[in-house]
């Protein structure tokens, strides 16, 4: 008799499905594709930042041998693109900023494109730029695009509360303006597609999407191709972050190229091309003022933000959607006001970046939040804890937290980095050039997507073949987050196997059923639960039909190991692969096939911005302690504790990738990247000026996960995707104010600036 | 008020959809796909008919630039594969016949490895061998397998009724003998496979094979892979009729040199070797006798057959299975008995081919069956319609005949081709050297697949996503016979759409659900039930969403042209992709999915082999007009009349198609085809000297389908694969008789053996 004890998945390390694959070099990334007959694309981008197309001339282009098409937008339907519906593929009559589109060619490889490219003669009439938002709203700026005579595309504005009362009630008030930069994704896999049509006319895309049901409805009204003709499939993607969640021209172009040759056509960024024309993190102005009451009792919070929106509109411009959360909710503000001006540039323009917008607000909020310590001479954990929410509020911005965490990361991080009392001795003074500080900020994001559409949902199809095999077509797609692994862990969970059992398809829109796509945390928490749900499901199915053949309730059977057992004792009973042949060859004749699309219980957001748009909420805590060199201005992060909610822990290895992988890119925002812009030109497209961090300038993360159990989450979990990578930067500079008194108000803290500032502060007495 | 009509796809001539992939050279073959890192494949067969192997040096192989594996039996588990298991891929001690697999070679490209199997020297010591199931039945004949030291693998033995009693009732007995001969399937894909292990011991085989999931059970107790590691994927597959129904050894050995080699590899045939070692259709000596009444009525029928096994057993050895359907069950006969004996020689083997035994069974039926009328002085065709079945009958095999249109076409071939007035002209004497004649054969085989396995069932997963296109993943493989499109019809017309908004996925284990395979006839009738009964789940679920939205009792309601219809009116109320946008975006937050899987209701059969083996019989009735110079020798077809109950015509195009290439093969058979066996070694390896009937051979066709709507096959249809191929040589045999008085017993009526038999029926004043 074979005893098989209970035994769980759920938060072991497991490491990735895909691991294997892309350090064996077995992974196809878009790039390793090649379909027969494929032509090569590239785009000719202007060379001005805001200047009228007088002519364009492609016929030495043409003539080129290997060229087979050379477009303009006289070529094609001009339909414009983007979140903002403001951005044609290629540009007929105008170009609004240095990565705008204006003619592209196919040829029989990247050199002969390339070589076309260099042939194409455009003349152009300069326009008057603008390339800060401040001066885009002075009286007599230049108009960017006409329909915004004011270049003003959107405006948000958000309260609860009374701000007066607020005023009123308040002993201090603080007021701070940040202003943050620009940075970009960095994604290792470049920007890119294949477009190929078929004899009948059927589109296939090799695409990076993140949201591949949406780019079909999105892309069918910019190409004139009926969404039920696209199929869009998803190579193995290098990275994402966000900048694959809007359509951008080379989409479309790719497809024009395709449509116009008749041949298969792949489009790839080169990478100083992914640094001049793909998304970047929307650089924004934030002015915060706020009141506390003398117990630490925040009073109310006001804040104006001022965004960059570069030439045209993608997802950048809605990132208040997220940032006013944070105004709103992170911390109980009784009376709150939010006002963003978005505002055309002739600046590159900004998309989705992991946190999106929330770096921004979090650095304001949480470097904000320690000058209001410091006002009522609280030290900055006492005065988060006293004004930090509880399990079960439900926020004036009416978010319902159903879990939170934070007091408990506020407290743990608290402990583990021995905050008060390093906090406490940095600050007394120290010797020598070299200062150590200590700072924390906390963060609130959503935590299981964010209905914007009136679905936020995932489908599941879910197969069990003969030999307890399991196949899960999913709609969530896999950009290196871990999505399949955490998928496979729940379905292997629920029917008691090994993930190894399960095979996850997740890459073909003709297979997968609907989902939303990644964004907003929500694969673990929505894609997880639909996973769940599909394999309980065929858990009941088999249990059911075990029953019976066991002579036994199947309440009282489980699945562990393979086998069908004795809930109580584990005596294995039967293999789960004989049951399934069984029930297929001999039984009922079935197949154990099931599926499942999981609606989370969130809400779309009134006119207001009220409403609970996730199901629920990521909290966490991160602590920083810094050494800062006075005589260069270097600042080294030496340690992070890093201090998460995470609901549960489903994959212990991949939530400490993902924690780790956000704090380096939150250190990266804090000290080093930047991606400098001047006067509308990108000036540093290469990985030697834009400085990533590296393995030597990566700190000790010291992790620990709080689990709350959420209700609603599978196993109890929460999304962590962006999360860590969002309070960083504040902890950094509140530990550099901890090191050297002296406080930034911009990033990245380069030496230079860092230099600069405090010999500033030094001479104006600070 | 757009009005629909209602209107039908089913007995439409719908193009196949996969045809402008073909005719445009998109649609990617084996040898289309190539995989990174690939290696090619060679094979070493034994030059010898039957041999010891003494050794095998493999030395200069190996050192050869570009070699990356050189294997032989010593490498590999060595566990005998075939429906036999009587072959190990590679042979280590022995070679019984001209195809066996000696060694091995993986190498950069086919010509390196090519080189490196001609440097492989084998020393062998000759065995007697044996070429004839009669020689090899000889008492001291060589014994070919220690296994069977009679030679014989397999015998079968059917009765029912007492034939001595049917032998006192008849007036007239007729015996006669058959012989059959070796032809192959002549794909115009041949052979290949490629076998690809990642990192993580998942092994990927894109495989011709037509039973993807039996083939990942049989391949992996010979592999020693567990099934559950296997996938398999079909690329576009350039026919098949049977000849990948069975595991051959090229499959495993392309597998061990991926394994020795971690490298993908691809093991293609040439077109020689496709002729060597690839199945045959198997030879038989047939042996009738059968009595009848002077009214016409058939008495007994007692056969008895000599099948030529070659050297292994594949599937061609389980070939009486169905012959003994016609012997028992295409007329009636109140008594009968079937014995064979399966005997092996030293010649290759054969396999499954379209009609599996049946094209032999009939050949010798159908030829008897105009001999017994000549002998009660009766019409061919008054002769077959006495003894002809009608619906509703159980014969005494135990088939059932729920539809039996079998009458109909006789009468309808009769009557379209003016049989009864051109046989007895004909007959009555030509003048000139070139004789007329007219002569009919009908025939009897499953229509809706043969329960061989204890499930004979087709899964089908069926998806509708938001612009109301439908994704089909079915278990059944399309190898060319249209299958694709019958199924997109069967969806598109239960929901009202068109057969372009359904895709049919049926190339992936990982992603289709189980099925049998594709064989015995079964896909239509099978799959097609499947598919339609998902879809009419979908439409079930459609229209019960309608209804409330519409204000209308789902009865009300109809899906028609992309709309929900009122029933009565035609009415269009609402868009389906609206419909669908709504449930998902709206209402429930569901997808439209939904599973089946369709077991038809037929049995095994029971140890006497009785039992209603298939849900569904197909019949149907050929007539051939032929042109005989007796100068020459050359049979030329003029015409053939062929008439099929095929229960519901579904795709009229796909149906002819399917009509006309089993009249041309059958053609082939009769006339021409012939792969010429001499002393084990095959004499015509090449289309120059194989004679296929090419577009000059090809005689008029007429066809007319008798639509005897079964009660259970998908909107009455009835399988139409293999039947086709089946009774075209017995007519055409019997109007050579009819032209010249002179019978043939063997084919092909090649010139050389027309002109021979009808001088030496002249002289001897036949």
């Amino acid at each position: 008799m074979t005893i098989i004890e209970k035994s769980t998945l759920i938060g072991k390390p497991i490491p990735k499905l895909d691991a294997p694959s892309k350090v064996t070099g077995e992974a196809r990334y878009l790039q390793d594709i090649e379909l027969p007959g494929m032509l090569h694309g590239k785009i000719l981008r202007t060379d001005r930042v805001h200047a009228r197309i007088l002519s364009i001339d492609t016929t030495a282009a043409k003539a080129l041998r290997g060229v087979h098409a050379v477009i303009t937008a006289e070529d094609t339907p001009g339909v414009p693109l983007g979140h903002g519906r403001d951005n044609p593929p290629l540009k007929g009559d105008r170009v609004r900023c240095i990565r705008d589109e204006v003619a592209a060619v196919a040829a029989e490889s990247e050199e002969i494109a390339a070589e076309a490219v260099r042939l194409i003669k455009v003349e152009y009439e300069d326009l008057p730029a603008v390339f800060s938002p401040a001066d885009a709203l002075k009286e007599g700026a230049p108009v960017i695009h006409d329909a915004h005579p004011n270049n003003i595309p959107f405006t948000f504005n958000y309260d609860h509360g009374d701000i007066a009362k607020g005023e009123r009630e308040s002993d201090t008030i603080v007021e701070d303006t940040f202003r943050l930069h620009f940075v970009t994704h960095c994604c290792m896999g470049v920007s890119g597609i294949i477009a190929n049509f078929d004899s009948q006319g059927m589109l296939t895309l090799y695409s990076q999407t993140q949201m591949p049901f949406l780019f079909k409805r999105d892309l069918s009204r910019i190409i004139e191709v009926p969404p039920e003709k696209i199929r869009v499939i998803q190579p193995v993607i290098g990275g994402a972050f966000g900048s694959k969640l809007d359509i951008y021209p080379f989409e479309p172009i790719c497809i024009f190229l395709a449509k116009a040759t008749r041949r298969p056509v792949r489009l790839v960024y080169t990478r100083e091309e992914e640094f001049l024309a793909s998304p970047t993190r929307q650089p924004v102005e934030l002015t915060l003022r706020s009141g506390v009451r003398k117990d630490g009792t925040l009073t109310f919070r006001e804040v104006s933000t001022l965004h960059d929106n570069g030439g045209h509109t993608s997802w950048g411009a809605t990132t208040p959607f997220v940032m006013m959360q944070t105004f709103s909710s992170l911390y109980r503000a009784e009376h709150c006001r939010y006002q963003t001006t978005v505002v055309y540039t002739n600046n590159p323009y900004s998309g989705a970046f992991r946190g999106y917008g929330n770096l921004q607000a979090t650095f304001a909020v949480e470097s904000h939040m320690d000058k209001l310590a410091a006002a009522v001479e609280m030290n900055p954990f006492e005065f988060r804890l006293h004004n930090a929410q509880e399990c079960g509020e439900t926020t004036p911005q009416g978010m319902i937290f159903q879990t939170c965490g934070l007091r408990d990361c506020l407290q743990l991080a608290t402990d583990k980095s021995d905050f008060v009392r390093k906090h406490k001795e940095y600050a007394a003074g120290q010797q020598g050039p070299v200062k150590r500080g200590i700072g924390m900020a906390s963060l609130l994001h959503v935590g299981g997507g964010a209905k914007i559409y009136h679905t936020d949902g995932c489908g599941t199809i879910l197969k069990i073949d003969d030999y307890a095999k399991v196949t899960v077509m999913t709609g969530s797609s896999e950009i290196g987050q871990g999505s399949e692994t955490v998928i496979a862990q729940f379905v292997a969970e629920e029917l008691g196997l090994g993930v190894s059992q399960v095979e996850v398809i997740n890459n073909d829109s003709e297979i997968r059923p609907w989902d939303v796509g990644v964004h907003a945390s929500r694969t673990t928490f929505v894609a997880g639960n639909s996973a769940l749900r599909a394999a309980r499901k065929a858990r009941q199915k088999l249990l059911q039909a075990a029953g019976p053949k066991l002579d036994a309730n199947p309440e009282d059977l489980d699945l562990r190991g393979g086998h069908v057992v004795r809930e109580d004792t584990g005596e294995a009973l039967l293999e789960l692969g004989k049951l399934i042949r069984a029930l297929h060859f001999r039984d009922k004749h079935e197949i154990v096939v099931t599926s499942e699309y999981y609606e989370p219980p969130s809400v779309m957001q009134d006119k207001e911005f009220k409403g609970n748009v996730s199901p629920t909420y990521a909290f966490g805590t991160h602590v920083a302690e810094v050494e800062v060199d006075t005589q260069t201005g270097i600042v080294r992060v030496v340690k992070v504790t890093a201090v998460h909610d995470v609901g549960r822990v489903i994959n212990k290895l991949g939530i400490e990738g993902q924690i780790e992988g956000g704090v380096v890119m939150g250190v990266g925002y804090a000290t080093r990247e930047n991606l400098v812009v001047d006067a509308g030109r990108v000036m540093n497209p290469s990985f030697r000026d834009y400085k990533l961090v590296t393995a030597p300038e990566i700190p000790e993360i010291d992790i620990a996960c709080v689990e709350t159990m959420d209700p609603y989450g599978p196993a109890g979990a929460k999304g962590i995707g962006e999360a860590p990578s969002i309070c960083i930067s504040p902890a950094i500079v509140n530990a550099v104010h901890n090191a050297t008194g002296v406080r930034f108000y911009e990033l990245p803290l380069t030496p230079e600036k860092v230099l600069r500032t405090l010999q500033s502060a030094q001479e104006s007495g600070e």
